[in-house]
């Protein structure tokens, strides 16, 4: 994994790009409104982005279009990005249908379950799968990345069943920390996260 | 909104609370260890704590448990903060069971809906009300913050319906970027922005 480009500077890419995405007609855009974007300042966004090779014109600023594309470039979101979704509950249907995901780069190609009510059936087109079935699809190169979206006691079972079918980029919605093996790379998602930023907020204009 | 601490560190917080919740029998932590938690270094931890008011020890590092109590009072949720959810379809009601709320001291106290097959229903405990009834439960005070849940057509609208309500919390799920009025805060939750982060370290891991 190469470490070059700082983690954080990696995470702050997808708010740059939302804020790239939602520019209209102008053509260029300055740090400053791009440090708004992603809750940082100017100065760490120009770094960021000479970290990337970019470099943006004095007092003009940076170039929307070419911006946008070097950034789709970095995250590697210039094709369809295939992902697999384990568990076909409430959570896992929300994803399959969540209309951020396509307009991204990235298509839920199958959500796997192992409840035979669920199984046959399909989520916004999106087929459901057995989860048998989610070793040989991760072996015939059809995930590129997996989501796990069941219940926690299972969670770590679906990420060994991911990894071992050669699938290495796992995000985890489960409240659950996930063990995996070297050169898997996990990223948690904890949806209460942002409820806690707000409740600062909340509590500090009270205060 | 007092601004006098970063929107960075305080976006940083959760992860640190998070790490420190992970954390079993050990008595102190490091500014690494916080750092590696939180995707960043170890500078920024020390800075972002000295910012809150909290002091290390140096060669020790943190105090664990009043570390985690000095960020709970800081992020405002040391009693319950009661959570209202607008929309009761597949996202809803994965929010609605999501375990890692409960535990981190926000309550789901009512989903609201139009669809009259869910409306006086229940998902896991928490009652299903007609839309209706959101402004009156707003302006009781029985919610502190809103999650907009609904399809990104009507956010929108059940965003000003929680403002109107006196609801000046509103985390956003809908893919719709939402404008409201002064004095109401607004997080905009992109489910996308973790899988762009892990399809940045799959391109480069291939490259």
């Amino acid at each position: 994994m190469p470490e070059s480009v700082p983690r954080a500077t990696i995470s702050r890419l997808p708010r740059y790009l939302r804020a790239l995405e939602g520019i209209g007609g102008s053509d260029s855009v300055s740090s400053e409104e791009l440090a708004e974007a992603a809750y940082t300042n100017a100065a760490i966004v120009r770094r960021d982005l000479s970290l990337l090779g970019f470099s943006g014109v004095r007092g003009v600023g940076y170039d929307v279009g070419r911006l946008r594309a070097h950034i789709r470039t970095e995250l590697g979101i210039t094709a369809d990005v295939r992902v697999g979704i384990a568990g076909a509950g409430n959570l896992g249907r929300a994803l399959a249908n969540y209309g951020g995901f396509g307009r991204r780069g990235f298509r839920v190609v199958a959500l796997y379950d192992i409840d035979p009510e669920k199984v046959g059936g399909e989520v916004g087109g999106v087929p459901v799968r057995h989860l048998d079935r989610l070793a040989g699809d991760g072996r015939s190169g059809e995930i590129d990345i997996g989501i796990v979206a069941t219940p926690g006691a299972v969670a770590q079972e679906v990420a060994e069943s991911f990894a071992a079918a050669g699938v290495r980029s796992i995000l985890n919605f489960a409240p659950t920390r996930l063990q995996v093996s070297e050169g898997v790379e996990v990223r948690q998602v904890d949806l209460a996260t942002e409820l806690q930023i707000l409740s600062y907020y909340r509590s500090h204009a009270e205060a």
